[in-house]
């Protein structure tokens, strides 16, 4: 197992889950804009932008809307991309891996930068699933935590395994 | 030429300049620790330790020393390593890919994260040298001006041609 899926419980949280779609259906759901658009966001919230371009240094955008209409802009640049297997992004680099500007106002809950790891396994006709999202510093890690973390990433996955049985 | 090459005059700076050693000994000048202690600051400040882990979400940390003895850590994490060719890394990010926790202390100028690119093309018996550097914005960019990038990097790449003529 790669260096970046040794998690730190200090600053990191981990969800990790068997699900019964297979990793193929999974990557899928993960790396093209109309499958993101379906299940990213726990309802009733929305995902109504997404912009992928899968490569080392290309951009993941997504714009998140709130049941009031609000509207959350989140920009990162993807690190690692291993079809199928794994798919590593970070919001601390926009794309071209500049630095990114700050957290600021599309962070008003304090999380911070986030680097996030999609690792998939096979595990008979399913999936072992495991998003790791780290921080840089406990405050962050316990922001998201307080935020919904567990919940969200849970009731958004549960969304992507209903849309991958449809696929 | 990759995307991470089209430099943005606001935020980046650009040193380019075309030196009489093969791209092989630039690379290895860049890549091996003891080497880089040899010519990565302009004298009369000092590398006093480096360390490198050559793979992306590697390591590459520095510390230099100011002629009065002052310690200045710096910590990156590789993200494109393409041998004689190209290397990516950044200091919004620490290894493992994870955010930085702030460029704070070690950043007293306000240069705030950097992303270097080092691009090398062989140009006969030489070598055509490309160090691009990001900020996050405007200010990093004009700080680091005024902190004497072009001197400083300059300086710095006299003393690593020097180094690699005697390799």
């Amino acid at each position: 197992m790669r260096s970046t899926l040794r998690p730190d419980p200090a600053r990191d949280l981990v969800l990790e889950r068997v699900v019964d779609v297979p990793r193929a259906l999974v990557w899928r759901a993960w790396t093209v804009p109309e499958h993101v658009k379906r299940w990213f966001t726990p309802a009733p919230w929305t995902t109504i932008e997404c912009e992928i371009d899968l490569r080392p240094g290309g951009i993941f955008r997504t714009v998140m809307r709130s049941p009031e209409g609000e509207t959350f802009p989140n920009l990162g640049c993807y690190l690692e991309i291993v079809e199928n297997e794994r798919l590593v992004w970070t919001t601390a680099l926009a794309p071209g891996y500049r630095p990114a500007e700050s957290a600021g106002a599309g962070d008003p809950c304090g999380v911070g930068f986030l680097t996030a790891v999609i690792a998939l396994e096979s595990l008979g006709q399913g999936t072992r699933y495991t998003a790791l999202a780290m921080h840089g510093n406990e405050e962050g890690r316990t922001n998201h935590e307080k935020l919904g973390f567990h919940d969200g990433w849970g009731k958004a996955l549960d969304q992507l395994v209903a849309l991958a049985r449809t696929m």
